[in-house]
C-alpha cells in the first residue's frame, strides 16, 4: 500500500488508529482457551469488532514467538484473514529486527514476500544496510525506530553530538536511505512534545505512535504536533483496546473502545480540514 | 551456564570457536533436499562435524524465521539435539531482539524457557527495560550490540558526545544493569583494533565476536587485543565454516574449516599461557 492510498483510507474511516494485535496467550479469554487455535480466534474476533474504526493493525512479534510454531501459525492465518476479509487495511509486523545486510533480507522476505505485510519495524542501531533491504519493495515499508515510549528511551537515544541528538541523526541520516514512500519513523505518544521538533526534520513522513493508553500518552498532544497536511500519524493502541474486557463480551468491548478513539479522531482531522 | 563453565569449556577444547547456524534453505546441498526436515538433518551434521572444535553455536534466527513454522520447528529440534547430545556447549539465539518491558519479557520467555537457548542477542536502542528482562534468570545471558562488523555499523554506532561514542556509552551504561556473569558485548572483527579501546571500558566481559571469514575479520587481530585472562572471547564463524562445501562431503569439509580456526586459536590461548 502507498501512502495515498493510506491516506484515502484515513479520509474515508475518518480514523487513523492502528490496533495492536498483542496477544498474550495468558490473557485470552477463558472461553476461548479449549478451542483449536485460541489465538487466531481471539484476533478474528476482535478485527471484525474493531475494523469499522481502525486503518491499521500490528500484531507484535514477539507475542506469537513465545507461543513457538503454532504462535507462528496464528500470525499467519491472522495475517491471511485480514488480506482476504478486508483488503484495504494496513498491516504492520512490529518485530523491531534489524542485522547485516544479508540477514535483514531474510527478515524482509519473510514478513513481506512469506507473510504479506505491509510494513516491518526495524531497530536503526546496525545503520544503512540494515534496512535497505526492507526498501526495496514496491508499496511496502520499514517503520524505524526513533524515539520510543518506554522509561529506557532516554538511555541512548538522547545522545547528543554538537546539539544533534540520536533519535535526530536516525531522522536525517535515515531520509537518504528512502522516501516518504517507504519509511515511517516509531515516535511514542509519551514524548508528544517532542513531535514538533520530529516535524521539523521529517514533516512528510507518515509517524507511528504508539503509548496512548496503557502507556499514558495524550491522543490531543498527538494530534496537536503531529498531525500533517496528509493525516501522517498512525495511533496506536494494544491492551487498551485487546484487553478492554475479558469476558464474552471482550470483542463488544474492543469495538466500544476503538470507536472512541475514532470518535476523537475524527474530531481532529476535522479541525485539520482533512475530512 | 555461567563464566566459569564456559572458560572451563574453552580450556578442554582448546578453542573460543563458536559455529554460526545461518542455515539458508537455498544453500544446503542437493541431496539433503528432499528429506523430512533438511534444515535440522543440514544442522546436525554440521554440528556432529565441528563439535570437537567448537565452544558455541549460534543460530541466526532471521534463517529459520523465512522459512515459516517449519523453520521454527528445525530451530527448535536443534537446540534440543545439542541440548541432549552435547550438554556442554553454549547456545546463542542470534535474535537481536529489545521492545519495551513487558514485550522483550516474551522474548526472553520464547528463547530462555520454550528454548533452552543460553544466551540472546539484543539490540540496545530502546535501553535499560528492553535488556533487563533478559537478565532475570540464572546463568543466562543477554549478549548487547555494541560495534556491529557490517558497513552501516558507522552510521550511529560513532555517534559522538563529548568524546564519549555511542558504543561506548552502551558499554558504560548497561554495566550498571548487570555483570559479567550475565551480560557479554558483540564486537565485529572487522572493528579488531576497536577492541583495545573495548577492553580499557569492559576489561572482564565475554565478547562474541562476528565477522571472522566471509566478512574478513581477522583472527589474529581480534585475539590480540581481545583477549583477556579468562579468554573473554568468542569468536563467530559461520558461511566460512557451514557453507564451506556444498556436495555430500560438506560435512566434513565443515569440520576441516573448524579444526583450522581451532587450530590457530589453541596458538593464541598458549602463547597468553590460557591452556
Amino acid at each position: 500500500m502507498n501512502s495515498s492510498q493510506l491516506f484515502d483510507n484515513i479520509v474515508k474511516k475518518r480514523s487513523f488508529l492502528c490496533v495492536g494485535l498483542d496477544t498474550e496467550t495468558e490473557k485470552i479469554p477463558e472461553f476461548l482457551k479449549n478451542r483449536r487455535d485460541p489465538i487466531f480466534e481471539f484476533n478474528k474476533k476482535i478485527i471484525d469488532a474493531t475494523v469499522e474504526y481502525a486503518v491499521a493493525y500490528k500484531p507484535n512479534v514477539a507475542f506469537y514467538e513465545s507461543a513457538g510454531p503454532a504462535g507462528w501459525t496464528a500470525l499467519e492465518k491472522t495475517v491471511k484473514y485480514i488480506r482476504k476479509e478486508y483488503p484495504d487495511l494496513f498491516i504492520i509486523a512490529d518485530a523491531k529486527r534489524g542485522d547485516i545486510g544479508n540477514t535483514s533480507k531474510m527478515y524482509a522476505k519473510e514478513f513481506f514476500e512469506n507473510m504479506a505485510f505491509d510494513a516491518v519495524t526495524v531497530a536503526p542501531y546496525m545503520g544503512e544496510d540494515s534496512v535497505t533491504p526492507f526498501l526495496s519493495y514496491n508499496d511496502k515499508w520499514a517503520i524505524l525506530l526513533v524515539l520510543t515510549s518506554n522509561k529506557g528511551a532516554g538511555d541512548f537515544q538522547y545522545h547528543n553530538e554538537d546539539g544533534i541528538m540520536l533519535f535526530e541523526r536516525v531522522l536525517t541520516v535515515s531520509q537518504k536511505w528512502g522516501n516518504n514512500n517507504n519509511i515511517m519513523y516509531v515516535v511514542g505518544a509519551t514524548r508528544a512534545e517532542m513531535l514538533k521538533d520530529i516535524r521539523q526534520i521529517a514533516p512528510d513522513h507518515f509517524l507511528l505512535v504508539p503509548g496512548v493508553g496503557a502507556q499514558g500518552g495524550s491522543l490531543k498532544e498527538v494530534s496537536k504536533y503531529g498531525l500533517n497536511n496528509r493525516c501522517g500519524l498512525l495511533v496506536n493502541s494494544s491492551r487498551g483496546i485487546i484487553f478492554a474486557d475479558n469476558s464474552g463480551n471482550f470483542d463488544k468491548a474492543a469495538g466500544e473502545k476503538a470507536r472512541e478513539l475514532q470518535q476523537e479522531m475524527e474530531v481532529y482531522l476535522s479541525e485539520r480540514k482533512l475530512i
